[in-house]
């Protein structure tokens, strides 16, 4: 695919500065924009790296000079990049509307229209395919699972019996939900299983990352707000719940039961102990280790997590720890002297010129 | 499914207060719970939540009331709760017993008794499945590995070659059992490959959670004792060997040739370096960096791990160290101010009168 | 498979010690050996297990007697041990060269010579695989995505469209390669998806462990180096650079953007945020928490990670800093006491007998 300079400002709505004739052919950071590329700059920060892009034009705000290279100019410079990263964007290579001969449906799954179901595939009784779906190969939906409208499903992502995804989902490759919960109680020959009863439910624009696991609940509901955004190998247990437009970067892991709120952030690696409260808003620095519950809109980071800035008055007190302890194994010694001295001056008071405090110590 | 209060009563051999008509269709937490569930109070800690729950019946102990909702009591009501749970999980949505027609089983495999084998199920040359065992979709079996009887293979398992699973062992989806382990040893041209030509051994009543990967031994073994119990995400390199009834939470890693007595817990994202041992009953915390060897019994969490309640004074300290810095800092210039007093007062003796530390700094 | 002594020294060209008709069947460490296996040596640290091994036949360097065991001497035991675990490493358990019927092979696919399509394969349209390559049961490869010669794909790995693999490269079972960059932009109705329209090119000679993923680029090139080795559970974001020859250990997470130069070892569960560069040779440690760039050949561990010498002291100051916050309340009291004194002593002169700091706090 490619389109003039012109023609993408015709279509983006954009202010064209330069050669109305440069053709376009895909989208790259200003680093790595080659001929042909068209990048962005969204403010001044990043105009030093105009003079070296090889990029073919650059999308700028107004009043930012973009030099000799052509230029479309929008006020959201950032915006229009992701619009133009969407013109850019290929076909996605989705199986054909149908169902590939190798899929092994249940005569009971209720498939939607316009669904696209991939070689290998098995979707199980009573499930529920909405329209527009696509299942890629050996995509795995488990009885009475149902799955929205427009969700796509990567190949190998397996939903086990009873979940429910919402509409619009992505779920990358590998990914596996509705698992058991890891519950065990003790029992006369060692753990004991405790059955996981309950669901999962993920709502609408959810997306999860490649082989991220989110289990069932033990009784109830495993639940994953609207809009919600997951990396990859996150790891969900059972029975917590996460509200809308939350981002759980890659590798996290969320013990049982506990709860976020809405948009709520959790950097890569960061781990959550089970049974608490996250607030709406809170944030978790990226291997912040989590025990206690967070109030909403607080930043904590470290291990046990804190106020974030605490944090970073600790972590960087940290590095003067040796010091310290040589300082203060210092401070004992010279205050031993004075304390000598001290007493020597305090109590045998006309002493003075001969009393040392290390002859004491 | 639903049974009356009474029937339940009686096949619980529970002692039945209130109305024995009730009907009981589900199982749920005192929070969560709504009509037709029924709940359970261990202790009084949770009394208070009695009087909010929509539970239509609840487990108590002796001597617990339970107002005005129909119970049930019993000496241990959380082993009463799990034998509920039992009751009502629903059938297993298994693959009925017989081979899916999209499967493919080498001649030479061994199929038990009794086996369902789902659809696109690889069962590879000289593997040999005991009896009752289900292999849901997508399973893969390796070359000559065994799995013993009543096993339960989620979808998408992959067991390599060589790889013995014992009875009544759950392995859920996406698990990979028999991976190379991580060898390699410098070469002339970089990283030279060390074959992995050992196995893994899975001991009986063994569960390891969704996406979880064992690694084969170089040579030899790598082991998962009985009836120890494996969360989602988790890694375990070549040559470790895990004790019998331990616990390993989600996205523990444990490097080569680590040994685990029985009964370790090990809790959520902690890591233990390779080659040493942990005894039994040992626990590390979550987010735990182990670097050496644990004594049986030993609690440790923390990074590097240390004593557990020596890691809690140690990180209970931490929040305190920029004041401390402060504290010392503040400290320094006070006694240097002392000395100067001091070396006045002890060298210059009768100058008492006029000296002061500050003007010596 | 098994050799005489005899006939593995003329293999090895080893000189042989001891008597030649012993029978190797295995290789193992020579604390696992059992009869039939050979073991090896490389320094005298571990000359003491000599003593207790099981093993039939153990590979010495030249001076380090075997005592009773028949014995190979060569001047590098552990390359010599490594060439015995090549000559005895089973024929890989592989499909054999063709295509099983099960298999979905788009017609524009282009197969090389001598490929392997295990069970339920599916190769999408466009793909090329080279020759040589084996494609184990299950293993999707997306559309355009060429696949090196030689290289070994275990079940179920997935590789999505546009991604090139080098040659010789081993991906364990439930890689992940290609998967979208987890990318978003604030929009009006929550995350608005950018979309990942860049690739992933993995170098010749790299080997990626079971479940890891590789997210494919925005735009441009995700990247990963010839001879680079992965291992299980590992987390590599959008646009990532990885060097030739590095070494990634189990669960190693790597956010976006970052850059990794030649040789550099990154240890478990090792965290680095994005838009940083790690110099050639750089090693960060277990669980290290990376928030900066690191200059080459520098050792860093530690959360922040700091150079590693320095984290030493660090950590091993930790834990004494209970200790220290005793100390320095102790020292502040008798600073305090000592000031008490001082200014009796500096200002109130003659009054020594009778002040004391105690009765001043």
């Amino acid at each position: 695919m490619h389109l003039t300079l012109g023609e993408l400002a015709e279509r983006l709505d954009a202010e064209l500065h330069g050669n109305a004739d440069v053709v376009i052919r895909s989208v790259a950071g200003i680093r790595e924009a080659r001929e042909g590329d068209i990048t962005f700059v969204a403010n001044r920060k990043y105009e030093a790296y105009l003079s070296d892009t090889q990029a073919s034009a650059v999308i700028v705000p107004p009043g930012l000079p973009s030099g000799s290279i052509p230029a479309l100019e929008t006020k959201d410079p950032m915006r229009t990049y992701l619009e133009v990263l969407q013109i850019f964007e290929d076909e996605p290579d989705r199986p054909e509307a149908g169902i590939d001969a190798t899929a092994v449906i249940a005569e009971s799954a209720q498939i939607g229209e316009n669904v696209a179901i991939g070689a290998h595939v098995v979707v199980e009784a009573g499930a529920r395919i909405g329209n527009g779906v696509t299942l890629m190969a050996g995509a795995y939906v488990g009885h009475r699972t149902i799955v929205g409208v427009d969700c796509l499903l990567y190949p190998h992502v397996v939903l086990r019996e009873d979940v429910e995804i919402g509409n619009r989902c992505i779920l990358h490759p590998g990914v596996v939900i509705g698992s058991d919960g890891f519950g065990f109680a003790p029992g006369p020959d060692g753990h004991m299983k405790i059955p996981q009863i309950g669901k999962v439910i993920v709502g609408d624009d959810v997306e999860i990352g490649a082989n991220s696991a989110i289990d069932r609940a033990t009784t109830g509901v495993t639940r994953i707000g609207r809009g919600t955004k997951i990396d990859n190998l996150v790891h969900v247990a059972h029975n917590v719940e996460i509200g809308s437009d939350s981002i759980l970067c890659a590798q996290v892991g969320i013990s049982g039961s506990t709860r976020l709120g809405r948009q709520v952030t959790l950097a890569g690696q960061a781990g959550l102990i089970g049974h608490i409260e996250v607030g709406d808003r809170a944030r978790v620095g990226a291997q912040g280790g989590v025990t206690k519950s967070i109030p909403p809109e607080e930043s904590v980071s470290g291990y046990p997590a804190m106020n974030h800035s605490r944090a970073q008055r600790v972590y960087a007190s940290m590095r003067h720890l040796p010091d310290l302890l040589r300082t203060v194994r210092d401070l004992e010694r010279r205050i031993a002297e004075l304390e000598g001295d001290a007493s020597i001056g305090a109590t045998e008071g006309t002493d003075e010129g001969t009393g040392n405090g290390r002859v004491r110590t």
